[in-house]
């Protein structure tokens, strides 16, 4: 039977990524990873839709695992996205990027999740990353992503299932084609997360809050989800129409 | 000043790295990975030995970490490193592979270990992955190392310092070619492990105490290391001139 392991965040992208993969495998494992970030909620977001996924008959049969990678980012330090840091505001920029990023952490989270579709047999392991991310995190390039599928694959040469490879289907897309397939396959997107600061729903107003709204209004995809600020993104976006 | 960060386990290979590194660069930063394997007498070895390195004067600043892989590996089940699978005797085979192999354990080593070299602005990160593993692990080849290298130089672009690559000096040296750069760095061999049994001393006849014993053979190298059966090696060796 066709088995993949996917990366699952809990927010928009590897929400899509996982509702989609749902249809077209008989048995997918979704890794949610705990790297000690703020907006942990996205590992609540993680566990609720990976409840639906199981409760729902049709599809892959799913399992979801966490995995606690705490004790490695502990070492890391300088990322707003673990640390103290003020999240920025606004639009992704140079700079915002250099205070939310954990150093390398797609290649950790592949190498993990590699280790895991290893020793599943797995066919594929999926990762959600798409063409929005390329010009601010390195390792969500295609460049990237072409070495380390080729690392992954003569790395594990003869242990692996044979055909074995990283899959990135949204590398290509925009955040708001991603929109349109989570759309299709029926994603709850309120009881996803994207919000870097982890208030108690979405603040609206920092970069990642700002990219989605942007998404759903280009995909015109009904967004149900409840921002603190569902107006801030009307006044920095440079969607053409919305301001 | 240059700096480089060294995967260093506490064996042969990777000691001998970090005594010769120690002469390159201004500062050195070890890393060492507890995996929760059966051998952990080999961190307790990383340990000595980076303090001899500590109070040693000459050459680089070092600093010694180990980090925690438990939480991931606990996942991973089937290695006779890390379960109760029986290590097996002799030399190395593809079965013994197998069974002592952590799935893509190089990768989420190099993963975290390019995470603190470009955290730390280092100018490299060093492994010891050498020549005589290359047949059993894939992920100790160069075909994977060219990948991995790629992978981290473009997943870190504008992030790590300038130059930043991942080097494997000894990809292409058999284990007594290693032997003889460690000796001439003065690395004292009966205060590292290699052994995979994890006993109070080396067993002997564990595949790498035969390839340990091999090598020092071969090199002409002095070893005051005690193993439990300091012959038997000498019965299943290919190595001219020794039955």
């Amino acid at each position: 039977m066709d088995r993949a392991v996917a990366i699952f965040s809990g927010g928009m992208d590897s929400s899509s990524l996982v509702y989609m993969l749902k249809q077209d495998y008989g048995e997918l494992i979704m890794l949610s990873f705990d790297y000690g970030q703020r907006h942990k909620k996205e590992i609540t977001s993680a566990k609720k839709l990976a409840g639906y996924l199981e409760e729902n008959p049709t599809g892959a049969y799913t399992e979801h695992r966490v995995v606690n990678l705490r004790t490695i980012t502990s070492m890391l330090k300088g990322s707003a996205l673990t640390d103290d840091v003020d999240v920025p505001d606004g639009h992704y920029s140079e700079e915002a990027a250099r205070i939310t990023v954990v150093p390398n952490r797609n290649m950790i989270m592949l190498g993990v999740a590699t280790a895991v579709a290893v020793a599943e047999e797995a066919d594929a392991l999926y990762t959600g990353v798409h063409a929005g991310d390329h010009f601010i995190y390195p390792d969500c390039r295609p460049e990237f992503m072409h070495h380390i599928n080729l690392a992954a694959q003569a790395g594990n040469e003869s242990f692996a299932k044979r055909g074995f490879r990283i899959e990135a289907p949204f590398l290509h897309m925009e955040k708001s084609e991603i929109a349109k397939v989570g759309a299709r396959y029926g994603v709850p997107w309120e009881d996803t997360w994207s919000c870097y600061k982890g208030g108690a729903i979405h603040c609206g107003t920092c970069p990642t809050c700002v990219e989605r709204q942007e998404a759903f209004y280009i995909a015109g995809v009904t967004d149900k989800t409840k921002y603190a600020d569902a107006e801030y993104w009307k006044t920095v976006t440079t969607v053409p129409g919305v301001r």
